[in-house]
C-alpha cells in the first residue's frame, strides 16, 4: 500500500472545494454526502476517492435529495493501452452525480498506460470491487482491447459483475470486450463506426447510432461518443435535469471543426484512409471475437 | 526513480502494436519516426514516451513525410483538482501526431488527482520540460486552477516556456492561469463560459467563441471545447487533411442529448443553477486575477 500512499482524501482536496462540496451536500438534503465528504467510511469501507461537489443540484431538479434506488457504485475498467478519452468522457460526468462512487478498476493499483501514453492508476482491483454495481462500464482501444477478449480474468470478472449490475455499459470497442465475456448476446449494441461487423460474432446486433439502449445494456459509439454516452446514463441514474445541468457545466455545445466524424460525412476517399489504418488491427479482434463466439457457445 | 519505474518505452507497447507502429511510419516516409519506435533516443534524451501511429497518413495527405518546422515537444500541463477532458480531449488528438512528443508535465512526478478523483503521472517534470516547445497547453479546474493564479513556481515555468512557444495554449480555466503569467495581455481569448468576465483583469480580450485564436495564442472554451480545440491545432501543427482524418478517427459527430451545452441554450433557469454552484469559488478566481493584476503592473 505505500507504493499507493496518495490515496484521495479529504486531505488530497483542498479547504476550498471541502467547504463548497460540503456545504453543497447539505443544501442538496444529502447529509450521507456530507458524512462522507467530512471523512464517514461508506458501507463499503472505501474512503479513497473524491467526492466531486458537481454538479450537485441546488434546487429545482428532482430526485436530487435521494440515494440511488440500488447499488451506488459505478466500476469504469481501465487497461494498458486503453483510449483514455473513451473513459473520461463520461468519468467527467458520472463522477459529478455525488450519491454515485466512481471507482477506475484493475486487476491490481499498478498504474496503466493509456494509448496516448496517459499515466493513469487505477482506485481499486478486481477483487475490492464491490460485488454489486450500478454501473459496470468500460471504454475502447485498439490493441488493448484485443488482449483482454482473450483474458480469462478480465472476461471472469466482466461477466460475473455485469450478471448482477444494473447497468453494463461501454464507449467504443469496450463493447467488443463485453461481447467477449458473453454480455451482448441478443443485445442490440453499438461500437467505433470501424469495428460494428465484429458485434455479430458475438451474439449481439450491431446498431449505427450514438448512444444504443436495449434494456439494461448501454454501449456508445466511438471515442467521443462517451460523452454524449455519459450524458444519457446520467439522465438514466439521476434525472433529465441533472444531466442537462450537466450538460451546460461542460459547455457541450460542440461546434466540429471539419464535419468528417462519421463515415458517411467523411466521404469514401477518407474513410479509406481511415480502414488503412485500422483493418490490420481489426483483424486480430475478428480472430479474437471468433474464438470468444466457441467458447460460448454460440457457434 | 524507482517509485516511478513504469516507463512508457517499447516494452510496454504490445508486439502488434509496435508492428504496425513501424510498418506505418515505413509507409507514411517517416524513418526518423521508425527508428524512435524502434528504440533510437530523440535528440532530447527523452525515449520514455510512446510514440502513438494513429493517426499516420498512409497516402493522401501533405505534410505527412515532413518532420515538424521548429520544435516538436508539446508539453501539457497537470496539476492537483484539474478538470481530465479539458487535457485528455486535446491530448487524444495531439498525441496521435507522430512527428511530435507530448509530454505531460508538472513541478514533480508524483501522481496528482483531478477534479473526478482520476489519478494521473506527470511524464516530466517541470526542470526536464524542453526549453523550446511546439505548444505549451494547460486546461482547466475549479479550486485547483485559483491555487496555481498565485503559485510563483507554476506562473514562473508558463511565462518561461510561454515566452518562446510556437504556441500557447488552453482549454477553459487555463486561459485564467496562463493569463496570470502575463500571457494574454492583449489578446483576444476565451474561456469556460461562466468566467469570460476574469479575463480583462489580466489584460486580456473576451471572445465568446468555442475556440478563439490570436496570433499564437489559442483558447478554448470550457471543458467538452478540448475537443474542438485539439483538432484545430492539429490542422495547424499538420494539415487540415489530417485533422479530418482525427475527426473520423475519433468519430467527433456528437448529439448533445439536451441541447443545454450553452447559456444560451439552457435558459435562464438552468443557467442560475450552474452560476448557484460556480459563483462562490469564482469570487476567489477573480481575487486571484486581481493580484495578478498588480503583480503584472496592468493596475
Amino acid at each position: 500500500m505505500r507504493k499507493h500512499g496518495y490515496c484521495l482524501s479529504r486531505n488530497k482536496v483542498n479547504r476550498r472545494q471541502f467547504n463548497q462540496m460540503f456545504a453543497l451536500a447539505i443544501a442538496a438534503g444529502m447529509p450521507t454526502l456530507a458524512m462522507a465528504a467530512a471523512g464517514e467510511q461508506d458501507s463499503g469501507g472505501h474512503t479513497s476517492d473524491i467526492i466531486t461537489p458537481l454538479p450537485s443540484s441546488k434546487g429545482a431538479t428532482p430526485r436530487t435529495n435521494q440515494q440511488p434506488i440500488g447499488p451506488s457504485h459505478i466500476a469504469m475498467v481501465v487497461y494498458p493501452h486503453f483510449t483514455a478519452l473513451d473513459m473520461v468522457g463520461p468519468n467527467t460526468v458520472l463522477a459529478g452525480l455525488p450519491e454515485y462512487r466512481t471507482h477506475v478498476v484493475w486487476k491490481n493499483r499498478e498504474p496503466v498506460v493509456s494509448d496516448t501514453g496517459l499515466i493513469v492508476t487505477p482506485t481499486m482491483t478486481f477483487a475490492e470491487c464491490p460485488r454489486d454495481l450500478a454501473v459496470l462500464f468500460i471504454g475502447g482501444g485498439t490493441g488493448g482491447t484485443i488482449d483482454l477478449m482473450d483474458d480469462a480474468e478480465v472476461l471472469g470478472f466482466l461477466a460475473d459483475r455485469g450478471s448482477r449490475a444494473k447497468y453494463v455499459t461501454s464507449v467504443c470497442t469496450g463493447s467488443l470486450v463485453i461481447g467477449a465475456a458473453g454480455l451482448l448476446k441478443g443485445y442490440r449494441s453499438t461500437s467505433h463506426w470501424s469495428t460494428l461487423d465484429i458485434l455479430p460474432i458475438l451474439g449481439a446486433i450491431p446498431v449505427r447510432k450514438r448512444v444504443v439502449e436495449d434494456r439494461n445494456r448501454i454501449t456508445g459509439g466511438g471515442v467521443t461518443a462517451g460523452i454524449d454516452f455519459g450524458l444519457r446514463l446520467a439522465a438514466i441514474l439521476t434525472s433529465e435535469a441533472r444531466a442537462e445541468l450537466m450538460e451546460l457545466m461542460i459547455e457541450y455545445n460542440p461546434q466540429p471543426p471539419f464535419a468528417t466524424g462519421s463515415p458517411s460525412m467523411a466521404g469514401p476517399q477518407l474513410t479509406a484512409q481511415a480502414h488503412d489504418l485500422l483493418d490490420l488491427t481489426w483483424e486480430d479482434a475478428r480472430a479474437a471475437a471468433g474464438r470468444a463466439r466457441s467458447r460460448l457457445g454460440l457457434s
